[in-house]
């Protein structure tokens, strides 16, 4: 693994770098071997993952560390790649997007500062695991709920910065932060909200505070380092039901996706939804080759014969209600009259109340099962997340889904829209992998859907395609950028903003 | 009337500004007799309000004018300062922070461009009023309701960029926004969210699009002009259900505020919560001198006098609840069992159900019956708002209470947290509201309160109170205000950011 370096600096400033940077959190907190920089590989990088190595790896444990070592970024031009506990799997890791940024590692920062019972709120540090808040939320026997993604072993901030989202009523998890402390590229401190008061009692009550609200500045971005935030929490309800969904045909997505949209519109359903193929079901569960061991895409017969063994339908959906006894009954009962007519067969919610076991219950329980998708083709597994953003209408939707099918099996490698697995020890494979990406890209943005997030290897490709009044938003980000970081120091290149690899 | 002309330019470089406007909009569209411009003094400012007069008006009618008059503002360094409809009344109207800023009048902009009832949004210009809007969903008979403030003869964008907000679950105005139109101080256009796609089909579907959010940059700010903003509508339900809430005893505010708080945690409650005093709904039906005539602060007596005669309590809160009958039934009997065994009385909800007269649901309806409290003192009223931000929390809020009432006595003008009614022909009372204000904004920020919204006399004043790292705050907005509006084109001076008079 050769050594890296930091572009357009030289070895030698680089090494004075890392000296200074040593000097302020000491030689442990500073990581450059070999070894050292191969364990913040992307794990599921297509390929060795080298096109997004970096230089080293500097680990702060307080927000005067961070300040410091932005400080010392700025006067060597070091470029600094923040990541929470660098888990963003499916979108690059802890791999900066410009190889050779200096990883700043903010893992260590992971306290839980504050839990307020009362009014459901907490605040917290960057290197607070979902695992982490859950535990200490059960061991102190608080009565409030987190909501968790899919894949919950990483940061509870760093997931909401890129818009994350869970499966419960807080589950838009960039909504339930409220406050947030962040250093600024030029080593500046500022809070955001409330907490802009020296002496604020609301720091976690209100967002917004007076005059402009930056916080979604701070999101998907590179205009400061977030190291503390707020996050509202759900106070435990009396009674959550869950139920799946199964949908027994194709066509059957646009009503469901609409009667869905309706209910979610409407607070019945409070919460996102994940609306999936069997292939998403049995990913999951089991390896491709147990189902169809040939080339090219999945035929319809197995898809069969995953809907019957798994006992699932062409499209699955699990669904939760949340709140006082009488008003989830309610509920039930308003979902079984629209949806149980048109499956034909009664629903089967599980019912959960204060007191019984916490797995039988809706919360958000961090896990990483879903991970096991990835073990799908064998081999070194990986995932790379397409993720457009459509109108929640079932008829557009549906139309869309036939003809990503078709292009999926045009290509013949991959079979989930949202989800494209693959062997990343398979050259062919990834390159095809790649094509496929842009390809998608491409054809989605011209439907006019465009991505929520994208992997650190397309975040151009994805920022390309906002081109409002010839790429205004870009000018917009390029300018404050320019603004804030004039080094540009902090993660260069992030969503498409700042300065790129000429 | 004095010619007044904005500072820092000549009578002659005024002039040709004003040229060059007419050029844009065509000569009805520039306004600067005296008589024009005395329509625009905020009928509620304390004294005559020439201290904020402008020295002339400009109305586009497109974006496209938007852009070109505020390219000639750069040139010729003149200070537009933006209203929608100009009623943000209790908060300076019209007038702009900064004597001589020329008005940039968008209340011709005022299409609702497009609704999208399944989908439960609209697109629509600044112009646009509540009761525009209400009568156009009325006239088609669309099914989506609107949120209103207190006092809606205003714009709605405009209420929701103050961050206003009304008292249905979509009250929080500036979160239904979903997708901005803004014209950059720099005469650039953007879109944000998804409409940063030149062929967006979800512009008003997902509001953060890729990367960093701007939206809430430009709320209470001076960043630039929106032109057209997206707005999420609430789907009509198929029952609410309304009831006045009348708590006896000032103590009564600790358990109240505590309960309602709690339900609206739990989303029982969806809506913003007025919680109010006798004298605040005395005010908006009566005078003061029915009550009391004397000087000073209002007797407990006549407080009595009140709460018996109009048949409220100490404190009075509003309380609606929205859904599917089945829900909203079971939502009435939990309410009844929280609150009537500690009021002592049965509470009397008023039933609305699909098909039903619209003024007995609990959709908002654009109303300006607020307004009357102005002719509390009787002469030519007016009213200041004050309104810190608190923690929902009973007895802090109690204890607050008290205090300010002690506040309220000992300068005798003055008898409601949140608004301060006055003559505003009686010198001294001003004077003596002046004095009251800049106190409470700083007793409120010693005890960590900081106001969410404030009058443009008073916004370096509210602005100073949020001073975290030595206004680390501040100097965000003033660099960012620099690099996107070096000549300080844009509303100088709006909450306190950008270059304030020497």
């Amino acid at each position: 693994m050769a050594a890296v370096i930091p572009r357009r600096i030289s070895p030698a400033a680089f090494g004075k770098a890392l000296a200074a940077f040593r000097a302020i959190v000491g030689s442990q907190g500073v990581l450059d071997s070999d070894e050292d920089r191969q364990t913040y590989i992307d794990p599921y990088a297509m390929g060795d993952g080298l096109d997004h190595d970096c230089s080293a790896i500097v680990a702060p444990a307080t927000t005067e560390e961070v300040r410091a070592l932005v400080r010392v970024a700025n006067e060597f031009k070091v470029p600094l790649w923040p990541v929470s506990r660098g888990k963003n799997l499916g979108y690059g890791a802890a791999s900066p997007a410009e190889r050779g940024n200096v990883i700043l590692d903010l893992s260590r920062m992971n306290r839980v500062i504050d839990v307020d019972v009362k009014q459901a709120h907490c605040l917290i540090e960057p290197g607070v695991s979902f695992f982490d808040l859950y535990r200490h939320l059960a061991e102190k026997k608080i009565p409030l709920w987190m909501s968790t993604p899919g894949n919950s072993w990483g940061s509870v901030i760093g997931n909401a910065l890129d818009r994350g989202i869970g499966y419960t009523p807080y589950g838009d998890h960039c909504e339930q932060i409220c406050g947030m402390e962040v250093v600024l590229p030029d080593g500046d401190l500022v809070r955001t909200g409330m907490g802009a008061m020296a002496q604020s009692a609301g720091w976690q009550h209100y967002k917004y505070g007076y005059g402009p609200a930056w916080d979604q500045m701070f999101f998907q971005s590179n205009f400061g380092v977030v190291t503390k935030a707020g996050l509202w929490l759900q106070p435990e309800p009396e009674m959550t039901a869950k139920v799946e969904l199964a949908f027994p045909k194709f066509e059957d997505a646009e009503w469901a996706i609409d009667l869905l949209a309706d209910l979610r519109r409407r607070d019945v359903i409070q919460h996102n939804i994940v609306f999936g193929s069997p292939v998403r079901a049995a990913s999951v569960v089991s390896q491709r080759a147990e189902w169809y061991d040939g080339p090219g895409a999945i035929p319809d017969s197995a898809c069969e014969a995953m809907i019957k063994k798994l006992g699932i339908g062409w499209w699955n959906a699990k669904v939760s209600l949340f709140g006082h006894a009488a008003t989830v009954k309610a509920q039930v009962e308003i979902l079984r009259a629209l949806v149980e007519p048109r499956i034909g067969k009664p629903l089967n919610f599980e019912l959960w109340e204060q007191g019984d076991a916490p797995d039988k219950s809706a919360r958000g329980i961090p896990t990483t099962v879903g991970l096991q998708s990835v073990n799908w083709y064998g081999g070194r597994g990986g995932h790379l997340s397409f993720a457009p953003v459509m109108p929640a209408d079932g008829q557009p939707i549906l139309d869309y889904a036939r003809k990503i099918q078709a292009y999926y099996e045009q290509v013949r490698q991959v079979n989930n829209v949202s989800l494209i697995l693959y062997d990343r020890d398979d050259p062919a494979m990834v390159t095809r992998v790649d094509k496929l990406y842009r390809h998608l890209v491409t054809e989605a943005a011209s439907h006019g859907f465009g991505e929520y997030r994208g992997h650190i290897s397309y975040m151009d490709a994805v920022a390309d395609t906002f081109d409002f009044n010839d790429h205004a938003l870009r000018r917009l980000n390029d300018k404050v950028k320019a603004c804030l970081d004039p080094n540009n120091i902090i993660a260069p290149g992030r969503n498409g903003i700042g300065t790129r690899p000429a």
